[in-house]
């Protein structure tokens, strides 16, 4: 296996696992969380989202977690911003880089912004152009680029006219996101054969939901096919609130154990990542749901 | 990717699956476990061991469970034996094959069976040789192919010494077996590479434990590499029983998605392998512990 020597972990947990919870995480947990996953030698970590409240009631306390949290140097501290409205609070609150997201699916998009394709990309394209303006780097989040759960099967043509679209924009990094978690290894193959030759690897992440368990099965098919960057979130955050064990993201912890046992240099150290795993599990109070730390767990009790 | 067109997943639950369980689980619960498994498809099914009673008291009903069952035509029920003694009861209750069984790290093998490897293999080349004789299909299972809870990593050269031994012996196929659940698809890969010259890819076996959320990825490396027959347990059984969530095996039916998906032949039908794993989670009082299984159970309740 040809694999990259480094790999970056874009935390996502703040943001993408909270947004998921249905228990509401107060603002001084989150931060005492954030600061705990800033110690964890991650350099990227999406704190929140200023998507309006009435959408993302978890989150309605997004310029509070940036003002509460201690930023450290070298640290990426990002926020999600669906409009100018967002990006405006998000630049009041000084993040380093901010995201925008729409789907590659007609009917993923429409159920998730409330607009076709065609009528999210000039809003995108205001958010990218004066937050460039103001200086900050952008990252754009494509969901549904396996399937949808309305359409099913996206076309990887269509992924890539999408991705086109935001590339132009500006955007500097585009992270695909296989949000419902149906993916198997040969699907991402076929679809980073169609983006490779027209995107540098080094400019996609890939965003694995672990709902069916392939999702390290898919980072390690995306590791040999070139992409460096992966969006996780610690204990597997981000599944769906009505069922016991039902796994979101990827979970960082089990994907550093698979990154680690592959010699794949992260910076991040696995300690730092259970640590900040125990904090959040004292603050949902039930145990989070990654591998990494059953073992934790089951070893603690020995 | 280039993958086989068909694979044979081999269901190691009755066996490898209710040895690790805490519970005693009633021999006709296991028939009737035993007798759903038939009905899904599956061509191969490990029913029991009949190792001495003290040693695993959970399958101390050997002779009973295959003689309570209801075979079906083209199905193989196989049954592990240490040695004569549990050869002969073995072929006493008729089973279709017999597995043998043992490490390729001597510290392993060493607790595990009491004896060195020098020392093993001729106990299991009298077996081989009884089986044979009896004209019994004989199965060899090799553990901590990758790496041993005592020696740490296994060199992919002492596999291939210990697994020439037991092809010299006579056996039609050999399991490898990732015992602790630590591999990642690199050491897979490495391992393959050693054994795969020597062996013919249809004479290998894949057993690996999900420990560490790793099994499908190296399932997915070992496609790649030619393997076409692999184990798995129901509802991912055979985990530690101290562990909440700690995986055992790999899940047949998470295996079973990902080969389907990636439009792989296997004859097993997941909605035979979910009833099954309905029955056995009424038998055992708790959920299984597999991605699909959770589907279900969230689906049920929508």
């Amino acid at each position: 296996m040809k694999l990259p020597k480094k790999v970056t972990i874009k935390e996502v947990g703040p943001r993408d696992g909270l947004q998921n919870e249905p228990q509401q995480v107060g603002t001084e947990n989150k931060a005492a969380w954030i600061n705990r996953l800033s110690e964890s030698g991650l350099s990227y970590i999406e704190v929140t989202s200023f998507v309006h409240p009435k959408w993302i009631p978890q989150l309605a306390d997004a310029a509070d977690v940036l003002s509460s949290i201690k930023r450290k140097p070298g640290i990426t501290y990002a926020a999600l911003v669906p409009n100018r409205q967002g990006l405006k609070r998000a630049l009041e609150s000084n993040v380093d880089e901010v995201s925008v997201f729409m789907s590659a699916s007609e009917a993923h998009n429409k159920n998730n912004i409330n607009k076709t394709i065609a009528e999210t990309l000039p809003v995108l394209q205001e958010v990218v152009s004066e937050a460039k303006a103001a200086g900050k780097t952008v990252r754009g989040y494509l969901s549904t680029v396996i399937a949808c759960p309305y359409e099913g099967a996206v076309p990887p043509e269509q992924v890539k006219k999408v991705a086109a679209q935001l590339f132009n924009m500006g955007i500097d990094e585009l992270s695909l996101g296989e949000t419902i978690g149906v993916a198997v290894p040969t699907e991402v193959e076929r679809l980073l054969e169609v983006l490779l030759p027209e995107f540098a690897a080094d400019r996609l992440a890939m965003h694995f939901h672990d709902t069916r368990g392939t999702a390290l099965a898919n980072i390690s098919k995306s590791l040999e096919m070139g992409i460096t960057t992966f969006d996780s979130a610690l204990g597997g955050l981000g599944g769906c609130p009505y069922a016991k064990g039902a796994s979101g993201n990827a979970a960082t912890e089990d994907l550093l154990y698979m990154l680690d046992a592959m010699g794949i240099e992260t910076g991040v150290r696995m300690e730092g990542l259970i640590e900040a795993g125990e904090l959040m599990e004292s603050i949902l109070g039930k145990p989070l749901n990654s591998r990494q730390m059953d073992i934790y767990r089951r070893v603690e009790k020995e």
